[in-house]
């Protein structure tokens, strides 16, 4: 997509802090900021931030968004942030909206999902929010590209924030009743993976984990299209023969950062109770065979 | 779009045949299937169709449509056929499909609309039907745009086809009762601009009627931006001094065929009958004015 709005991406990764015997969080995964400095130019354009973090589940805090705004002002430079799982914030973690710091609303774009906030992914509504001098232009783009938005399902995502907005501090009201419930999911995923000897990064947002696979020793020597990183391999292995299924990191990465990630595959766990059920008794004869 | 593609746009207007008193009708524009033929060469990838018409609510015969085809054949060309009023056809015409015709199917990508179809265009539905070797490539751009249609509204959408196609012959089939309906306020609204002395294009299909609005020398005098058409001023000044709205012919034109139609403005008849009677009373007003 930068590509073809005749921009050049410049990448910069999350990289891992040692944790020596500690469970692996994703805050343990953080931008060096040297290394986003020395990103920035005169040139830079714009910057895609992404909290909560899809895959890694890393929800950015205050000091490090101010490390971000302090280039992003310094360079005068947008910021499409995208928070659509800003709801989906775990216990000790708080998300916090970049366009609410000093010299930021003016640049920057916010973009939210009712996919990911009411759980309806096949609804296909979301929406940006900024100052009327950025949203123009997204309101052109619009205008000659998508149009309009499903109508009828607009209208049932206006009478949900209206019936949530007014309860925000009741635990039925939907932003915290998810994460709370999603919260139980998502420890009961990461001790099933670890159940497999996997060392999965707790994710702190979001409602996936990722974990590197390469210990399960899977045997992939029948795996047609040998070019395919190892992750892609993998999860089509697993999908055939353990009916698990999970997506390929590197699928998330460029060129440069693919090597670091393409032994981790991503794990959804916003699923029912008779789906997690299922996926344990597969890993439980997993573990079993492994023996 | 056809140049963001990369490719070379060129345009084929509709022309008229004189009718010397009798009411214009939209089969009364044609194709010039010599001017047609000149446009075709080597290099010609793709032809765009539209029957029914947008704006002109003319429906092709199967005659005309096969000019087109054999040009498609003699040049190897595909045909990208929007059909998307393809039921709302009024008496004494048939809509046909040009993937129908020898040769066709495989070089046809055949467009539909649930909006049109069934009258909810806020739903944002529709469909392509063709050859897997060519619907395979419309699959890989949807996959990496638009992702996936709004999921309830399809499960509605089948649910209509569902019921409407195990009644085809009945009347109260959707296909049926629609243009049935519509057919009348057509009618109506023709009379009603006849009224005002213009000469409207009764048109085959669709739910639009043009006409040259020329003759009812409104006062555009007062309207900014003088370098706009004249069909862009005369809706701006009938929308803010006769609360009647309509859309500019010459939206839909390129600049060498702007000309033939910057005096004709495109009315839509699909309202309900309280909208038409509200219409109506302005229109008995616009006529006492004048008189």
């Amino acid at each position: 997509m930068v590509r073809m709005a005749g921009a050049t991406p410049v990448f910069i990764p999350l990289r891992p802090k040692p944790v020596d015997g500690k469970k692996w969080s994703s805050s343990d995964w953080t931008l060096d900021p040297q290394e986003l400095a020395s990103k920035f130019n005169s040139k830079t354009k714009a910057i895609i931030l992404n909290t909560p973090h899809n895959p890694i589940g890393k929800v950015y805090t205050k000091e490090e968004l101010q490390v971000i705004a302090d280039l992003c002002i310094k360079y005068d430079t947008l910021c499409i942030s995208d928070e659509v799982y800003e709801w989906l914030v775990y216990t000790g973690n708080k998300h916090v909206k970049i366009a609410t710091f000093p010299g930021m609303w003016e640049r920057t774009i916010t973009i939210g999902s009712a996919g990911k906030t009411f759980s309806v992914t096949g609804w296909k509504l979301g929406w940006s929010i900024g100052p009327n001098h950025l949203i123009k232009h997204l309101q052109t783009v619009q205008q000659n590209t998508v149009y309009t938005c499903a109508t009828p399902l607009q209208e049932a995502l206006a009478q949900a924030f209206w019936i949530d907005i007014k309860r925000m501090d009741d635990p039925e009201c939907y932003f915290n009743s998810l994460p709370k419930e999603l919260e139980v999911k998502r420890d009961r995923m990461i001790h099933l993976l670890e159940s497999l000897g996997l060392k999965p990064i707790v994710p702190d947002g979001g409602y996936f984990i990722i974990a590197d696979v390469s210990s399960l020793d899977a045997d992939l020597s029948d795996m047609k299209d040998s070019n395919e990183p190892y992750d892609y391999k993998f999860v089509k292995w697993m999908t055939k023969n353990k009916k698990l299924s999970a997506i390929p990191v590197s699928a998330f990465c460029n060129t440069e950062t693919k090597l670091q990630f393409e032994k981790f595959v991503r794990f959804c766990f916003i699923k029912k109770d008779s789906t997690l059920d299922a996926a344990e008794e597969i890993i439980k004869g997993w573990n079993r065979q492994k023996s």
